[in-house]
């Protein structure tokens, strides 16, 4: 198994490392602007910024994309697209205290915190963050991209489409389609569909 | 232990169906007015439509009540009573990964799933469902039929009445009562006894 | 390891006593201005009421803070002071099934109850409860005396000051400060930093 370098030095790339750790994952050091004062990143070397990223990297490394997406995820996004355009390719991370039925779809990449639960037939995305004690229902899919706060509920059968983020605490009620790029609110109540490209607040939701 | 047949065919059914899997029980096909399109189910014989429920068949199988009961529990219920007033029984399904103080009393045919919690002192009735990442808390008593939805929060000395709903993600302040065959919405906040049969949303909580 | 001797009789009380019995831990009795009519502490013996916490108690047994402090902490900040004056020390207890990194600080006489999640880099102060299927992301700082009820949320690089309360299914946004002696209502969301003291309600939360 490849060593792992993870992209990001803030609070998520954390949380990320301490997933990796729990696994036994090896974890050369990390990309970011300038050196991390977070006192995890410190125990790791700092390897430069992410234009460090490049075939070479990519051939002989795994990646962890610790780059956080509240409210925009481009920078996440651009990370992920960098690596995967030069054939690098992102670990999985699944906390062992994440619970997952057997009848999920993972896509590529993808973070499962602690406490995360995925129930039977859920496909979930490249990509994707599933933030801690967040709950996929049965039978929803979570397109790429997309951001699941900690401690959100997404019930059966929804969809939340492309570079969604659902705040921390939101609930989206049973079947409904999140569209790409909304912003649904911390604690907001989602009950009906919404064009495209809205921010979501309150309960129930409203475009704010 | 006698093998079981599963009663509904959509989304509840297939949960009820992995917890089933996950404790090795053997289920030898479900009741559902047709054969269903879920892919979870798509393993399993269809059995025909609950006019099937004989003496017969109550006499060498146990059942499991895959009906959910989002706002209206009546087919739920009178699917449970169908059987039982043929003495057949239920099996009580409680996903491994739910957390049971040793002190809670548990009726027939309860549903308990993953990442439920239920503390010390607790009394869940009869066909009752605490779904996926409920919480329970000391002392409270949840009367036959009641359905707590996905990640809803009963604080502690609560009685939810028979045939109540609580929404996904509410919340129900310690030592109230919530009436008989109630319905309180999606991340509401109960703060005060309401008289009974009310449908209840908001923070706070106001009839509807 | 000391015997524990249980402060409370209620329902906080009972769950401190069974989060003990998990660990094997020997509890002699509990202390209450009278003897308690709770199921569970009906098994121990009551030892007299708080006046008997002197310096030969404090000497031969650790104790369990088993007083709740819904809305009002004082009961519980004056026993754990009452104990501490006198150099007696009171157990931490952990639930099993609560996940902590292993980057946490914990302060003395911590409790945290089932379901709990801590992430990298939080520090807990003494004597705060940290309730049932209560988060506290990355980075947090959560003080003396807080209480965290039930199934709130503290988001990344939060401050809960001394003896504040985050009502149960609140949600804390990122990096900011609690002040003080705040108490955060039930499924309220803070969205900016407020004056000391403050009772804030609803969604955003405001001053009540």
């Amino acid at each position: 198994m490849k060593d792992l370098i993870l992209i990001g030095a803030g609070g998520h790339a954390s949380v990320c490392l301490e997933i990796a750790e729990l696994h036994g994952f090896n974890v050369k050091g990390y990309l970011a602007p300038s050196k991390s004062e977070h006192f995890r990143l410190q125990t790791l070397e700092w390897l430069g910024n992410d234009t460090k990223i490049d075939q070479n990297l990519c051939e002989n490394f795994e990646f962890i994309n610790g780059i956080g997406s509240t409210g925009n995820p481009s920078i996440r996004i651009s990370a992920f697209q960098r690596v995967t355009s030069m054939r690098g390719s992102f670990r999985t991370l699944i906390h062992p205290n994440a619970i997952l039925s057997k009848y999920v779809k993972l896509g590529h990449g993808v973070q499962i915190f602690a406490g995360v639960i995925i129930n039977s037939g859920a496909q979930i995305g490249d990509n994707v963050i599933l933030n801690t004690g967040s709950l996929i229902e049965h039978d929803c899919k979570i397109e790429n991209h997309a951001h699941i706060a900690p401690r959100s509920t997404v019930l059966g059968g929804v969809t939340v489409s492309e570079e969604s983020h659902i705040g921390a605490g939101a609930t989206i009620l049973q079947n409904l389609t999140i569209a790409k790029k909304t912003l649904v609110g911390a604690q907001a109540l989602v009950t009906r569909n919404f064009p495209e490209q809205k921010k979501l607040m309150g309960c129930p939701a409203r475009e704010s």
